[in-house]
């Protein structure tokens, strides 16, 4: 295997760039870590430019070995994202998704990330999304970047799977949603209808707020669906990825 | 109000103390930071035994001046766990519950955490729990600290509602919940029953397993009911907290 001694070498170099999401943005690329997750990846089709190792590492390749690289165990530890790496770490190509293909009369939902910013619940969501059978997932400008390392950990794989495609504005995703024949769906706390009462299995589009300030006010006007979510005692709301968990699962439930 | 100045004063000392375990476990104490999180626990009756704030602190106090001291800027620093500390610290007394009033007739369900180890998992799950009126957790020895720092964070004050016991064996466990009159359901892959084919409504305590390695398998066997989440294609789990929710769930919707 080709090795890699200099901390100056343009792929660590490059590495080093892909922990910043403006790198990321401009050069298409994004960081994942450990064995299971590269061979999602692989499996899933994923285009892996690079495979960097920790000397000495007998895991699992996932027959990447042609574009794989090792570097020794102090510079591999200045890329590593975890503190117990398993010595493995790809350079992957950003998929790239024409929202077109989703403007079709094959049903489905999409589930919309409204400037979600905890890595870990855009990751979860992403995960669930694609365990629920959601066909798409849609990010409005604001949300925290989906391809942060933590946000692709929390995705354990599913990232691979499920679409992700970007919008600027408010009036961009109307537009879609419209194009593509769904409902638009928030949950807010200005209505009388459960989760329950509606139909969520199929031509939807479910918007999941910001942590802290739920969906944008403009966004829920717009909203053909407005349901909440029933809450015991003085408790005012659920986790993110949690309320997207039981939503969602509405598509499972026969 | 009073000021403390040194390092090495008592309280200071404590406050250090109680960010490992053995000292939360020893002293029947545990640390919470933040204005709602203070005002959620004098709301429901939390008993505070100490009050720290940073110098200057001008926020709300929820008529805790009299058991409050402040610290200049660079001794609160110290202890405060969270980077952009809002200068409120309380130390807070363990409650105490005993096991016994939960033997009665009069129904409602327990969520049982399996040897959890995500702190954020944890406190996600009390919250959640709080909000499907779910009556009790009970912790299973082997789970992460209940007390700790990011589990107090993410139940966002649903600890100080949620009752929660604690339990050193499977043992133990199955005699409690029998006499408590709860089904044991467990979730595994080895099952033809889907959570939505059985009655999840009343009376059961529900399992949710450790996130890497699941229920444990004697757990399983001793279970009641043994149910499976549907996921779609090839995923293989969902986030431990989002399962626990969808199926906690099951329970409000009517």
């Amino acid at each position: 295997m080709r090795k890699i001694t200099s901390k100056d070498n343009k792929i660590v170099k490059l590495c080093e760039q892909l922990s910043q999401k403006k790198y990321r943005d401009k050069l298409a690329l994004y960081l994942i870590e450990g064995e299971n997750l590269i061979e999602e990846a692989v499996k899933n089709g994923a285009e892996i430019q690079t495979v960097l190792v920790r000397e000495g590492y007998s895991g699992r390749f996932s027959g990447l070995e042609e574009v794989a690289f090792a570097l020794d165990e102090r510079l591999f530890a200045q890329l590593a994202q975890t503190e117990t790496s398993q010595g493995i770490i790809a350079i992957v190509k950003k998929p790239q998704i024409s929202r077109e293909q989703f403007i079709d009369d094959a049903g489905g939902n999409f589930v919309v990330l409204d400037r979600l910013q905890d890595p870990g619940n855009i990751g979860t969501i992403l995960r669930t999304a694609d365990a629920a059978g959601y066909k798409l997932a849609v990010v409005m400008k604001g949300t925290a970047d989906v391809f942060s390392p933590k946000v692709v950990r929390a995705a354990t794989g599913s990232l691979f799977r499920m679409p992700v495609v970007f919008m600027d504005s408010e009036e961009e995703l109307l537009e879609f949603t419209r194009a593509a024949g769904k409902k638009l769906v928030a949950t807010c706390f200005d209505t009388d209808l459960y989760y329950y009462d509606v139909n969520l299995k199929d031509n939807i589009a479910l918007i999941i707020g910001n942590e802290g300030n739920g969906i944008s006010e403009s966004l829920i006007r717009s909203s053909d669906v407005k349901i909440k979510i029933p809450m015991h005692g003085s408790i005012e709301s659920l986790n993110a990825s949690v309320a997207a968990g039981i939503l969602m699962y509405e598509a499972v439930r026969p």
